[in-house]
Parts: C-alpha cells; sequence; structure tokens
C-alpha cells in the first residue's frame, strides 16, 4: 500500500461523522421517481456535489428526470473509471413494516446491538452513491491526487426501468467508451460478514397481464352484477387462471419451451454456486430477508442454483374491482383485471424471447384475450474474474473485509448491460458493508460500516488503476 | 275488476308525472350503505313518507343505519302484507361506464326512442321502492280504502349484506310472522317485454380468500424485494394458484365434493326452465347484460340451468401490492394478497357447507395458509306456485303486462329466507316494468313502465286481499 493510499485511508477513518451526515442528509431528501417527489432537488444536489469535487458536472434531460453525469480528470494519461449509479428510490408511502418515518434518516439500533442508519435508499443507493462521493472527497481534503480519472451517470429514473438511460447512451456513446471499465458501488457484505462480488446482474422486464372483456366475452361495457357470473366470462377469472398456468406448485415459471432457451451453466458458476452452498446459512439468510421459511426446493445448492440460475416471474401488483372504505367490494363481474409482475432473465436469455413463449404458452390455452403488455426490458449482463476492474474490486474488498466471496450472479436487476454489451466495456459492482432491506420497510446500512465501505473504494481506485495500467501499459487519454 | 280498482288505476294514469319526479328525488338522495353517503337523510325520507301515507313509521337501529318500520292497518279484519325493502344503493363513485351523473336522475332517450330515468338506484331499488309508496299514496288520492293492511320493513343495509337484519327479525319476529305474506316489489320486465316471475333467490355469501406471509412462508414482516421470488414464496402466487383450482375452463365452481351436496332439480323447475330456454333469446339477453358474448356452455337450456341450478363464485376485487401514479409497481413480493369473492348459493345448499368444502379443497392441495374469510351469508329461499300470495302477483302482472313468465330463482341475491324460513311466511317478488343495470353504469328503468309498475301493484293488493280471504276465510285481525 502506497503512502498516498495510506493518508487516504486516515482521512477516512477522520470524517466518519461527516460523511454519515452527508448519507442522512441524502435520506432525507426523498427522490421517489414513481411519483416524483423530490427527485429535480436530489439531482441538483448530486450535481453540485460533483460540481464541489472540481468535477465538470451537470443535468442532462433523462426520459422525465434528469440525468447527473460529469468528469474528473486527473490526468489524461491515467485510466478513467465509469461510475454508475442512482439517485432515485422507490416509494415509501404506504409501506407497511416501517419502525421509523422512511425519510427521517433515524438511527436505530438492532438486536445485536449495533446501530443502524434507517431510510428509503439508505442501502439501494444512497448509502453507497453518497459515501463514493465522500471517498472522492477524502482524496481531497487529504490532499491526496486521485489514481485514476472519473466520468459519472447518475441517473434519476432507475426505479423505473430506466427510460431516459438509452437515449443517453446512444447520444454519448464514444465518450462512454472511451471509458476504460465501470463501477457501481454497493454494500456488499451480507448478515453473516460475508463481502460478496457478483459477476452480473440478471435482466429485468417488467410486464402488464390484463384482461378486459369486450369481444371475446366477459362484461363488455362496464362492470356487471355478479348474479350473471353463471353467463358471462369473469376477467379476473381469466386472469387468475392465466397467471396459475404460468408457474408450478413452487411458483417456479414453467412457460412452454422456457427451458429449451435457457443456456446450461456455465461449469464456473456452478463451482462458485457450489463453494456458496456449502458455506449457506439458511438461518441468516431467512433473517436477512425477513421471512420464516425458505420455499421448499431441497439443498442449500438447489436454493442457490434456483436463485442464480433461473428466470423468474414475480407479482407487483394485483387488481381487479374496488375494496371500498369498510373493506367490502361491490358485487360485480369488474371489467378489467390486471397483474404487474417483474421478469427476471438470467444471461444468454433475451426478454422478447421469454415473452413470446408466454404469448404462445397462453394462446395454446385459450388466453388469447389475456394481454401480455411489455412495459420495459433489459437483459441480463455479465463480467468476468480476469478483467482488471472486477479483480481490482475483489482485490480491494479482500483488504477492508476479512472475507469475500464471488458469486455468478445478482438475482436483484440492473442495467449494467448497458456498460457490458451496449457501450462495451467490463464492469465490476460491489464494495465492503452491510445494508438490507431494499425496496421494503426499514432499508438500512450499517453505521459502522460506513467506513470500511469508503475505505474499499478508496483502495480499488488505486487497484485498478494498477491493473489496468499493467494489463495495457497503457498511459494515453481515455475519456 | 271493482269499481274502486278502477278508480284507483285511472288514479294512477292521472298522476304519472308526479310519480315520476318522487322516483327521481329518491335517486337525487345517495344513499351508499357501502360509504355511508346520505344514508340517513334517505331513511328519514322514507320514514316521512309512511307517516304522510297514515303508516305509524319510525327508524330503529340496524347494524350501522336504520331500518324504517311502520304499519298502515286499514282493517283488522283485512289480511296483512309485509312490504319488505331496501332504501341504500350500492357505490357508483369511480365506476366506469356511466354517460350521466350516477345520482342526476337524468332522462335519456334509448336507440329504441324509449325514454330512461338513469341512475344509482333506479333499478335496484328506488323506482320499485318509491314507486309502490306512490301507488299506496294513489288509494289515499283517489279516496279508495286500501284491501289489505301492511307492514313495512325497508332497510337500508341490503347492498352491504344486511347486518342488522338478523337482530330486527329476531326482536319482531311475533308480530312479523302474524303478517299473512310479504312482498317484494321489483321491475320485473326485461329488454324483450317479458315479465317474469321468479319463485325464489339464491342466496349470497361475500368470502375473503387472504393469503399474507408468516410461518408458512413467504414475506414475514413486510414486502420484500422481488429478486427473492425463486426463494421466498408468494402470497399472491399461492392466492392465484388457490383461486384456480377452485374452477374450471368455463369459471364454474368445481369445489371437491360440491356436487354432492347440491340437490337435484326439482322436475317442475327442469320445466320452467325447459319453457324458458325455447323462448331464450340470446341476441337481446347479450344487449341486455351489456356483452358482446355469453360463455360458451352450449344450448339456451344450458345457460339458464347454469344460471339457476348451480353455485358460482364471483370475484368482486383482486389486491396485492399497489400500482402508483403512472401505473407502475414497485418490484416486491407483497406480504398480503386478497379476493373479495361473493359466492351463490342454490336453495338446499347452506353456505356453512359449501366454505367447509372449499377449506378443505384448498388443504388438500397444500393452500393451509390460504385464509377463507367469512364476512356475511344467507341462504337461498323458495316460494311456490300455489301460496295466494305468488298467484295473486301473477295474476296482478298478467293485467297489466301482455306476457308474464315464470322462473324457478333469480341468480341476483336477496335475504327473502328471514320471510320463507326464518319468519316462515310466503312471499312473491316482482312486478311489471322494465329497468337494468343493477350495480353498474347507467343503471335505469324505462319512465313509461311507472304507471304500468304501480297498477301491478296495485291490482296486486286487490287479487291478494282476495285470494287470501278465500283460501283461509280469516276475518281476524293478523299483524
Amino acid at each position: 500500500m502506497t503512502d498516498a493510499e495510506t493518508r487516504v485511508l486516515a482521512h477516512i477513518d477522520g470524517r466518519r461523522a461527516a460523511s454519515v451526515e452527508e448519507i442522512r442528509l441524502a435520506i432525507r431528501q426523498p427522490s421517489v421517481s414513481r411519483t416524483g417527489e423530490g427527485v429535480a432537488a436530489m439531482a441538483a444536489s448530486v450535481r453540485d456535489a460533483l460540481t464541489a469535487l472540481g468535477a465538470d458536472a451537470r443535468l442532462v434531460p433523462g426520459d422525465r428526470f434528469p440525468i447527473v453525469e460529469g468528469t474528473l480528470v486527473v490526468d489524461p494519461a491515467l485510466p478513467t473509471l465509469l461510475f454508475y449509479d442512482l439517485y432515485d428510490v422507490q416509494p415509501a408511502a404506504g409501506q407497511q413494516g416501517w419502525s421509523v418515518p422512511p425519510f427521517a434518516a433515524d438511527m436505530v439500533t438492532d438486536a445485536q446491538g449495533r446501530e443502524r442508519l434507517v431510510g428509503r435508499g439508505a442501502f439501494n443507493s444512497k448509502g453507497p452513491l453518497i459515501g463514493t462521493l465522500a471517498t472522492l472527497r477524502a482524496f481531497t481534503e487529504a490532499g491526496v491526487a486521485l489514481p485514476c480519472n472519473f466520468r459519472f451517470l447518475i441517473e434519476g429514473e432507475e426505479e423505473v426501468g430506466s427510460p431516459g438511460l438509452p437515449a443517453y447512451i446512444s447520444a454519448n456513446r464514444a465518450a462512454l467508451a472511451a471509458c476504460d471499465a465501470a463501477f457501481i458501488p454497493y454494500f456488499g457484505t451480507n448478515g453473516r460478514g460475508e463481502t460478496i462480488i457478483r459477476l452480473g446482474f440478471k435482466g429485468l422486464v417488467l410486464v402488464e397481464f390484463r384482461v378486459a372483456g369486450g369481444d371475446w366475452g366477459g362484461p363488455a361495457r362496464g362492470d356487471i352484477h355478479a348474479a350473471n357470473g353463471a353467463l358471462v366470462d369473469s376477467p379476473s377469472w381469466h386472469l387468475v387462471r392465466a397467471l396459475a398456468s404460468l408457474v408450478d406448485a413452487q411458483d417456479r415459471l414453467v412457460v412452454d419451451g422456457l427451458s429449451d432457451i435457457v443456456p446450461p451453466p456455465a461449469s464456473a458458476d456452478l463451482a462458485l454456486i457450489e463453494t456458496a452452498a456449502q458455506r449457506f446459512d439458511a438461518v441468516a439468510h431467512r433473517a436477512d430477508l425477513g421471512v420464516t421459511r425458505l420455499k421448499d426446493l431441497g439443498s442449500a445448492r438447489a436454493l442457490l442454483s434456483e436463485l442464480m440460475l433461473t428466470c423468474t416471474l414475480n407479482i407487483d401488483a394485483l387488481q381487479a374491482g374496488r375494496i371500498e372504505e369498510g373493506e367490502g367490494a361491490a358485487t360485480l363481474i369488474p371489467r378489467t383485471a390486471r397483474a404487474l409482475t417483474d421478469l427476471r432473465v438470467v444471461p444468454g436469455v433475451a426478454p422478447e424471447a421469454v415473452l413470446g413463449l408466454i404469448r404462445a404458452h397462453l394462446d395454446r390455452r385459450g388466453f388469447q384475450h389475456v394481454e401480455v403488455l411489455l412495459r420495459s426490458a433489459y437483459p441480463a449482463s455479465r463480467a468476468t474474474l480476469d478483467e482488471p476492474v472486477v479483480a481490482a474490486l475483489i482485490d480491494a474488498c479482500s483488504v477492508h473485509a476479512p472475507d469475500v466471496r464471488v458469486l455468478p450472479i445478482h438475482a436483484g436487476a440492473a442495467p449494467m448491460h448497458w456498460f457490458s454489451d451496449v457501450i462495451g466495456i467490463p464492469y465490476a459492482f460491489g464494495g465492503v458493508g452491510h445494508g438490507a432491506g431494499s425496496h421494503g420497510p426499514d432499508e438500512y446500512i450499517l453505521v459502522d460500516d460506513v467506513v470500511p465501505f469508503m475505505k474499499s473504494m478508496a483502495s480499488f481506485f488505486y487497484r485498478f488503476a494498477q491493473r489496468r495500467q499493467a494489463a495495457s501499459g497503457k498511459t494515453g487519454p481515455r475519456c
């Protein structure tokens, strides 16, 4: 470790309180892309933070909310990292289970006596986003030069499917492709203290299944009296039966032909899963998730294979009719019934291919009138162990965390294919530090993990620069 | 026809405009028992109308909203009719398909050039309720004595399952049982000009199916990230699969053992269905319902048998997760999923028996964690052709309508078992006049049918008194 790195790490220790406070301030600024609440203010705040770092930063239009872009060039001879993150969050209003207000950034002591910073976005993704910006600030404050250049791409629409990203990437492809690698910071330490590096992400496809009465049958004009259910098709029953045909008794997607298009897993991935299965702690995993029982799928290997090697379909929302105040509903055949779902696809499986199979599967069973509406889609993506950016992140985490493990994929989706496939640069995802509760109530990060997280980022920057330069002997400007 | 009856019928012709206006005023007074809107005001208005008729009338407590009760004794020597009706209506707020405001009582000319009085409750049941009160008023205005006595039982909670009726009947059983018969007025003429008298009602059971994550599996504390769907049971999928197991490809209830507890249809009922099937006009029936296609069940006999001889389960509402503004939903496994349903049972099938079969059916398929919550229930009921009250109604309708037909049952439910089974008196249900759209948008009655409806009521009162007195030779007081 160089003297410069040592000085930066010491400075990160020294600014612990300031770093935590910076994250808390960001949580207190809601930025709910689903509703628009606070998004514009958060975008401005991130841009200002970049400007304060000395970056050339600005807001550029996304679909509905701006993308924060910027560059921070230390020395054109150094390699460049593309720092991707999101500044938007999922909604929390009306969500059951919060023990503190979701945008108060309260400190809560957990059962193990650890202090949690609780709030919407703490873990996904304001902790890592603001923690990484604080890391960059630590270099400036310590008077230490950054070991690489940065390009920033911080979007505010990730939680609604990144609708503005394609146009942005298309318009900036050359500049983005000139970066050496992308990275996405993450509090990657689980509840057992294992820091997990994942080599990819599943793809995410938002699909609405919708049945409305019409020429095929059912109420054609408006809801009709329930007594006619003996004679009139019910869109709700058709939706229920169509959905039920898509899964087995373990809720696994069993669409006709799907197994034929899922590539067989790579032996390297199976080996990573086998290693993970040997260490799998079901009790701790359940506690992390907030569940009493996992599905009864057999061995730990079976569970992890299911998680990492299969395409899944989750029901995000069901809606038909109206539940009134007082918890009753009018006795009607609702004209329309809907299910909002998210389909998660593994690498090598194109979203459109699965949608085509679902369409054919439903048609084959007489559900031609069940609409399958694509709301957004991006495919899975992969990184590999031998990329400098990946190896650097694993190295850096190993310096600051006792137990670093590698898994093939993250079942949580992120549009990393934009980097690996569209822009065509490798990426790495991870970092030291524990958090949990993404999208759910009482989302948190551990307060004591803010410093280790920042240290893992600082060390990652050094290792990336070293490995990248070693790999290419590169000295010229890229980004 | 007596001179007195002729004078009353002439007076009904003369007060056409006033009668229509009285119904419009009642529609303009919302009385939505689901939300409470306007219910108290409507109750007072009905009580005042009874008082103005010379009845001894008052409000007595129901479950949440009052019951209007009263007596109108003309001569203790005459038989007594128990007039049952409802003054509450289903909600209309937010319901798609209304072409006019639901509580404006607008006049709309239909495709056949007929004037419709459109509004929530026009058909179910303010048209018949207020039309019957207007009929009684016509006797007073014409200076003609009523041919029988009346007892009034007008509830304001029928559309939420009549929760206050059991206690009321229990407290007043002797007085109610002293009535000779009950009647429920109805605009019983369909779109083809056929006036239908139904000899019974299916029973209505409101059931909620509910799945919440807990010890059995699924999110135990709050919604969790959708990526975990591979490992964690989804209450929504379990609800969908459990519901789908209850019906066949025609949405028919196929609960294990159900067919064993449904009594075989009486030959008299099969004969009535056969007659109805020969006259069944599918085109007109579809138009009445507002559907383009009926279920593909085969013959008209099959359709009508399905409607009248089977138990059905309708989905009134489905709910899981939250569909946000912008029509998206957070990518979560919702902790809770619900279906609000109405189960309609035929005579001879106890609601509890079907619920028991559903419970066992779900348990047998591993759905022990799917809760089946009984919200309210009443059984089916039957009348018979040879009761004076039924024969009198058929007679009276035949005087004022060209085409009167008899069917075994109404698939729409009403708590008539309280009369036939609990109080133990016969009842009749019907009247001349066309209306449609019960519980749905653009509910209406034909304006020109208000007078024929009232005439059928007036003639019914005469014929009931004659037949009842002939049947019993009764002269003493009953009610």
